[in-house]
């Protein structure tokens, strides 16, 4: 969309950007980081909009530097050129003389921009033509009652593999609506694993399994998934939704909020075998049932069209990196260095996660000496790395490092663990 | 928050702003239309921010021109001082380093924003302390189900007034889950009157009485609200909220979707008296259940964020504006222009709407010759007043002119229907 010579470009590591008052010089944090020797010039879409925008954002190559890491695990960080084309064109977008937020839901200018933004997802996520992609409002929450509202009937029985919080409140949900079963659970062992598939004592009659593909709380996710022995598999993928290739034609819904990698709160979507569609109960509220929105494509009532406006832009910016193939490469390349910090710290830092099924997204961690954690966090954050604070439910610390999280957020929090490290251990 | 002699001041008169292409005069629009003989210079709150925001806003007074008077139904106008607000502080919320759009919900700056919006809103209307206001999701589709599910057990009978196609919806919604009965309705005159309150048959026995106090299509408004006989008032102020100034107290419940008065599409407000939360059908999903909100003080999920910070900003302004006295003042001034172009086109545009209800935001009319409907909007278009086209359920035209529509919009609508007639007469 834009070249990486034009004035917009970014500097990722700006010379100006305060160094961190620890004593870690310039010289140690580029050796024991790998931090880049030039700095890494990275696409601004804003510019190529600046032809219809009629306010030039003339200050942007100051802008990195202002900017803190973000590990919040969602609402999380958004790329630094989505923000910059959004803001480029909230006043007016593309000369039609009106903000996104402005725009009649069913006047030609939106339409284009959902259109748009499910196409590219298509593409992004190879959905099949034999599925739904409906943009929706709730949050996952509200799948977890949609989904056997829709599909099900109250004495139909279901499984569900829980390996998390958010599995289990799928599962507790669904209580109100059919016979779900729990037929794994790893809270007894605190969430860290996932089990193997042959030993998982499916019901024969379950009509659907349902998994949490990534837990955002305990940092669990299926690097594969299990078959279900009858039925179809439902998979809640708020946290890790396009962070890499998925095999759409296995799974028979796919719902995901999109406040982690796709866009900002507000907007959740789902993708549905158009088959499952057109069955649900009496009891569905009007706005629970996928009929109504498959029929007019998202559109039955007011969408969240600023939402799923923003998500467009962020499929855009997937697909201009090359897709989820590079997006992945990207994620691993973060993740790994992050976790051989962990595990190279000769347990000063500990992660709880079975290493085989750590989340590529949400690196929870504890100290070795818990007393020191209050201080890892605020220390952190007066380096500008923020939101590093474990879930209330288990302490400890987590860094969400989404798609948009740069190479350089993750570089700076492993400079600054091997600092504090030295400083406490 | 900003100064009228600020270089951010906007001309909405502005003389570069290109004259309609029709045979209409600037003098004779200022004789006939009472356009203001000086510039009006409104108030940017963009300008507050310019201390804070690294990206100056160095064109604004060039904007302007540049936007379309936009009449649709909602989403709707915003202020122009609020967009530039939003856009000035999109990239870099305050200092923060972040967008509003990436901040955690849980995190000390979104705290602000929402507590902030609460309050606000709540000097606005005068909400009194025991009332709860909730920010949720789904619009107010998903309250038709929401509120029997809440306040009500499955055999309980409820009234319905219905005076237009959302109060109708409403109560076709609300058959799945109590017992509701349409005490009156205005189908079969088209939806054009209100009747009166002493002749309604309510249900001795029923829980509450709901309406629709501004029916969005059909351009009915309540001017003053019956008494239930038994239980409570229940309304959908969707279309007209914070559009005047409202007795709360009358009320057990008022809802509305943010996207024509307040905000951006995403976002549905709930005010509603503390003692009837907590009552839910056990099928209620946990999204819908008010208690659940009421008890997180609406961050029991993640809650649509942006669109929470955007409404945030128009109460501020609308606050700035006086608050809803003033705010009142202006509506009727617009509509009364309006209405009397209508009235005084000696029948070539009519409003079907009984006089007394007719609504100050949304104005339906039609053309004595049909079939110059199509083209009124067309070169009304080209003028750039767009979304005049009326709803594709009652045909003709409709002008929505809420809060954000400035004066000029509406005087330069007049200005092109005198024209129009004086061509096709």
């Amino acid at each position: 969309m834009a070249v990486a010579t034009s004035p917009h470009s970014l500097l990722l590591q700006n010379p100006n950007r305060p160094l961190p008052k620890n004593p870690i010089s310039p010289a140690t944090r580029l050796n024991t980081v790998h931090l880049p020797a030039k700095p890494i010039s990275i696409k601004c879409a804003a510019t190529a909009s600046q032809t219809q925008d009629q306010r030039p954002l003339t200050h942007a190559p100051a802008q990195s530097q202002d900017r803190v890491f973000n590990f919040a695990a969602g609402p999380a960080t958004l790329p630094e050129n989505v923000l910059l084309k959004a803001q480029s064109e909230l006043y007016n977008w593309r000369g039609s003389g009106m903000s996104v937020m402005e725009m009649s839901h069913r006047g030609k200018e939106f339409l284009s921009i959902i259109q748009k933004a499910e196409a590219d997802l298509r593409t992004l996520l190879n959905i099949p033509s034999e599925y739904a992609v409906l943009f929706l409002q709730g949050g996952a929450t509200t799948q977890f009652a949609a989904i056997p509202l829709n599909v099900l009937k109250p004495e139909d029985p279901v499984d569900y593999l829980v390996t998390g919080s958010w599995g289990d409140k799928a599962f507790k949900e669904a209580q109100k609506f059919c016979k779900p079963k729990v037929i794994w659970s790893g809270k007894s062992e605190k969430y860290t694993r996932i089990p193997a598939f042959e030993g998982l004592e499916q019901s024969s009659d379950a009509k659907y399994l349902h998994i949490c593909a990534n837990e955002t709380i305990h940092g669990v996710e299926f690097k594969d998934y299990p078959t279900p022995k009858n039925g179809i598999l439902v998979a809640d993928m708020s946290s890790n939704f396009c962070s890499k290739p998925v095999d759409v034609s296995k799974f028979g819904i796919i719902y995901a909020g999109a406040q982690k990698n796709v866009g900002p709160s507000g907007v959740t979507i789902v993708i549905i075998r158009k088959d499952l569609i057109g069955n649900a109960q009496e009891i569905t509220p009007i706005m629970l049932d996928y009929k109504i929105h498959a029929e007019n494509n998202s559109l039955y009532n007011t969408p969240p069209c600023y939402c799923i406006y923003m998500c467009g832009l962020v499929f855009e910016d997937l697909l201009e990196q090359g897709g989820l193939v590079e997006v992945e490469k990207k994620n691993e390349k973060k993740a790994k260095i992050l976790y051989d910090a962990i595990d190279e710290s000769n347990g000063f830092f500990r992660c709880p996660v079975e290493k085989s099924v750590r989340s590529l997204m949400n690196v929870p961690f504890t100290l070795e000496k818990p007393e020191l954690e209050a201080d890892f966090v605020k220390e952190a954050a007066k380096e500008k790395m923020i939101q590093l604070k474990g879930h209330r439910s288990v302490g400890g610390m987590r860094a969400s490092i989404y798609n948009a999280m740069p190479l350089a957020g993750v570089e700076n929090l492993v400079a600054f663990m091997k600092d504090f490290q030295a400083r406490h251990a």
